[in-house]
């Protein structure tokens, strides 16, 4: 209650809020936000980005200057790949007024976190991740109904203020999602399982095909519905994949060495040709995937 | 040419066609097929897809009897899982007319296109598969736009005439499709990679979250698109993907260590931080799977 006792939260109709990176999801927030808040601030370093996005209806104003863009603004938002934000922050904590709400978009949430506490006293700093996603990146992909139903995970840290964690809340109900407050260890454990491995699973199954059949024509007339959805993550942008990878080392390499067990046990079981086995694992998945998704 | 100049087989728009097995895939082909054949009549153990079938106008007539259903068809496809065709191969020579077409549908094609080549002289044996599918089966999932733009494998014996392959090639047009020859041991290879190895690492993802993150409540709240897509095929049919990995055995096999080594090469990297090296690979696959979908 440090800061939030001296500084109320304006309600987010009232809030101007600036968006810093202004890509695929940075662009489709700003989106998202018009006719929620009172005014959106494009920020990045890219210029057709602010215009594109000026063009698109998406914000009021942009500029390529952070420290403008964000010192009259409510609530901040980074949006950029996670070492990009972990530098914004390094740097931010000059520009924002007191008592502004600092949040961001980042995949993974420890070393976020960690650069968020080092933040001024007087700033409310909040993780979030909204749980979706495109394989394609940049302000053109941008579609303000990205998060229509989706999970958006908040993350507040032990300063962060009852009424931030409420602005942050009303700011996700604000653009169509569902918040969902998780610590940040928890949120990097679960997201190591459901969202970084299928990224490595659908890379191999990509790097696979081009090893074998890619040298044949007849490859890609025949290929199916199962391998487009199973490799359609490998088209994530990569440097984002790669901040993501390289913040949640641990927890990917943990469900990555799970995963490559199971691949093998049921690897074996076809090599083996032991059936009864293969069909008992293979039901059991599929009655748990059925659970997944009813 | 030996069977195929004694009994000239008729234009597909005077066919009678029998379909063996009325689940997903042969009960979409008996209703792709209305308006393009004289008539469809629907074979299947279970008198209650037949009812459905005929409900939905996917076939004229059924029957529980594979001898008076196939007996006046002139041509007769196997739709049901891989072994269950190889069982019909031994059955169904005895009451096939002479000349007729005899088509499958089956996954793989070596053990069914061994079976078609001990099939008496006048029979017509072609091997088919159609590039499509759901991870749902039955007759109440079975859809005739399934084939729409999709790539029909058409697998020719020696024996094959061109007039029966050519039939076969207006069948899978009928149905909306783009016929293909391809070999049976080259489709046997190129599906290894691109449609048995999708599903075992579906099934190795859904299995993996079951053993880590599926104890925490959160982790069905939180998990996105590329989960969803990433394990979707691990809901296919058990009877037919066991079918098909035991008749696919050596294909898969050596398709699924090639993507073990693959992944092992992406884990490492994280495992190391070896951040270039991670972009480096990560960067060629995006590109490759860019080239496969543009």
């Amino acid at each position: 209650m440090e800061q939030g006792a001296e500084v109320l939260l304006k309600p987010l109709s009232e809030c101007q809020i600036a968006i810093v990176g202004i890509g695929l999801m940075g662009g489709s927030l700003a989106g998202a936000l018009q006719g929620a808040c009172h005014q959106v601030v494009g920020v990045d370093r890219d210029e057709v980005a602010i215009r594109v996005a000026q063009d698109r209806g998406y914000i009021q104003w942009g500029t390529t200057s952070l420290a403008d863009g964000v010192r009259e603004a409510d609530v901040v938002v980074l949006a950029t790949p996670v070492r990009a934000i972990i530098e914004l922050l390094r740097e931010i904590g000059a520009y924002l007024k007191p008592g502004a709400l600092l949040m961001d978009l980042g995949s993974t949430k420890a070393h976020i976190l960690k650069a968020m506490a080092a933040l001024p006293p007087d700033v409310e700093p909040l993780g979030g991740h909204p749980m979706c996603g495109k394989e394609v990146s940049g302000i053109k992909a941008a579609d303000p109904t990205l998060f229509q139903g989706r999970t958006f995970i908040l993350s507040p840290l032990e300063r962060t203020s009852s009424q931030a964690l409420a602005l942050g809340r009303a700011l996700a109900r604000g653009v169509g999602a569902q918040p969902l407050v998780v610590s940040g260890h928890r949120q990097d454990f679960l997201v190591a399982t459901l969202s970084h491995l299928p990224y490595l699973l659908a890379c191999a199954l990509v790097s696979t095909a081009d090893a074998t059949t890619s040298a044949d024509p007849f490859a890609w007339q025949i290929v199916a519905g199962g391998f487009r959805d199973t490799s359609r993550v490998a088209g994530s942008d990569v440097t984002m994949m790669v901040d993501i990878l390289m913040t949640n080392r641990e927890e990917v390499v943990k469900a990555a060495r799970v995963c490559q067990t199971k691949l093998e046990q049921l690897v074996s079981l076809v090599e083996a040709g032991d059936e009864d086995g293969l069909r008992e694992v293979l039901s059991y998945i599929r009655e748990t995937r059925r659970e997944m998704y009813p």
